[in-house]
């Protein structure tokens, strides 16, 4: 475990990358130990400014009432959004920080998952650094990885971006309350990733509006109880 | 040199990252290579769908009666940029397969510099792998390195991001015809960057209404000047 250092109130933990490691086995250990204390885990993935912070502080007060929910915030550097997600939302949360690298690996969720503490959570959700290459590469140990393609970025970023798309499981379509600002069509952008990944699901939604949010709040509440239940 | 593929009308290359090579000598000697030469090289970094591929589309239609303009379009899959811009610009495009990799390296950046053919050229411009993390710690050889942070993405990125705006002399703020609909002050934005990197320069564009391109223009056009002159 890696120094931890209190700067305000926001904890923050520098996580490090274990070279030597076997990422795979790793994960899996992480995800069998997540399984049977029934936490759910989300990696959460995207381009920088996709809006990761928005929609989980839109998601979580939807979702804090009925689930006990923790959050990891994963950066490079600041705690913007550790504090964002503190004040906005009063759930348990902590600053993951990677000291330059530019994803998450497992050894360095299964660190974050110590500092935060898992116990009694039902939900955990882990902010991966924003990047739509790098983090698409390793297990994080997850239940579920989620990706977001916010509307500015274009509906091309599956045919570029091809294995972040097809590692999740869920896809956000982020800010469409600015579809009409923006070239992007929904079903191109679908029909690329399902090219990819037949199984994904999508949630077009506006953090800001509120539009869509429900719907993901509902899939992710079914998921959770059906993880809970076979545990 | 990896081998070569035609696809359609752009040509392809699969450069290769070298594990064991010293990347700042490597970059280097590409550095001055190209300045014998008076071939300005260009590195230019963002997120995914920040605009890389419009700006250049933009800028390239106003520079090519006054200079001879090579481009290189990085990415891990696809051929979509390198198509758009040949098609935009009729200026001599190639494409960069990464094998995967995140960035582009010196060695990277020098087999796409003999791909190319970098002869007679005044402006050759990378365009790197949409990527804010790892681009940023790679010295490629250019002789200006070039990020875009778009409006949608918000102007805490630097924060979050640091090194890309440490080692970028020049900065876009691109997509300003969308900023009454985002939460970003170019100020809050310059401020933050300036603190990392006192020297930067900010240009502030739309490649879309074409707003701020002709600034941008005219301080490549003045380095460029300046870079032949001392060759």
């Amino acid at each position: 475990m890696a120094a931890r250092i209190t700067m305000d109130k926001i904890r923050v933990i520098t996580v490090k990358q274990s070279v030597f490691a076997n990422n795979n086995a790793r994960a899996s250990e992480l995800r069998a130990s997540l399984k049977k204390q029934g936490v759910f885990l989300i990696n959460l993935m995207s381009s920088p400014g996709a809006g990761k912070t928005t929609l989980l502080v839109s998601l979580i007060n939807r979702l804090k009432d009925q689930l006990a929910i923790g959050v990891m915030e994963a950066d490079i550097d600041a705690t913007v959004d550790a504090e964002t997600i503190e004040a906005k939302t009063g759930v348990k949360t902590i600053q993951l920080h990677t000291a330059g690298e530019c994803h998450l690996d497992a050894k360095m969720t299964q660190e974050g998952c110590e500092g935060i503490g898992t116990q009694g959570l039902d939900l955990l959700i882990l902010e991966n650094v924003g990047n739509l290459v790098c983090p698409a590469e390793f297990d994080t140990g997850a239940a579920l990885n989620m990706a977001i393609l916010s509307i500015p970025e274009g509906d091309d970023k599956p045919l570029k971006y091809p294995l972040m798309f097809k590692v999740c499981q869920a896809i956000v379509f982020s800010k469409i309350d600015t579809i009409q600002v923006f070239d992007f069509e929904i079903k191109k952008a679908e029909a690329r990733i399902l090219k990819l990944n037949p199984k994904a699901v999508f949630f077009p939604l506006s953090a800001k509006t509120g539009e869509g949010v429900e719907a993901l709040a509902a899939y992710l509440v079914k998921q959770i109880k059906a993880y809970q239940s076979t545990k």
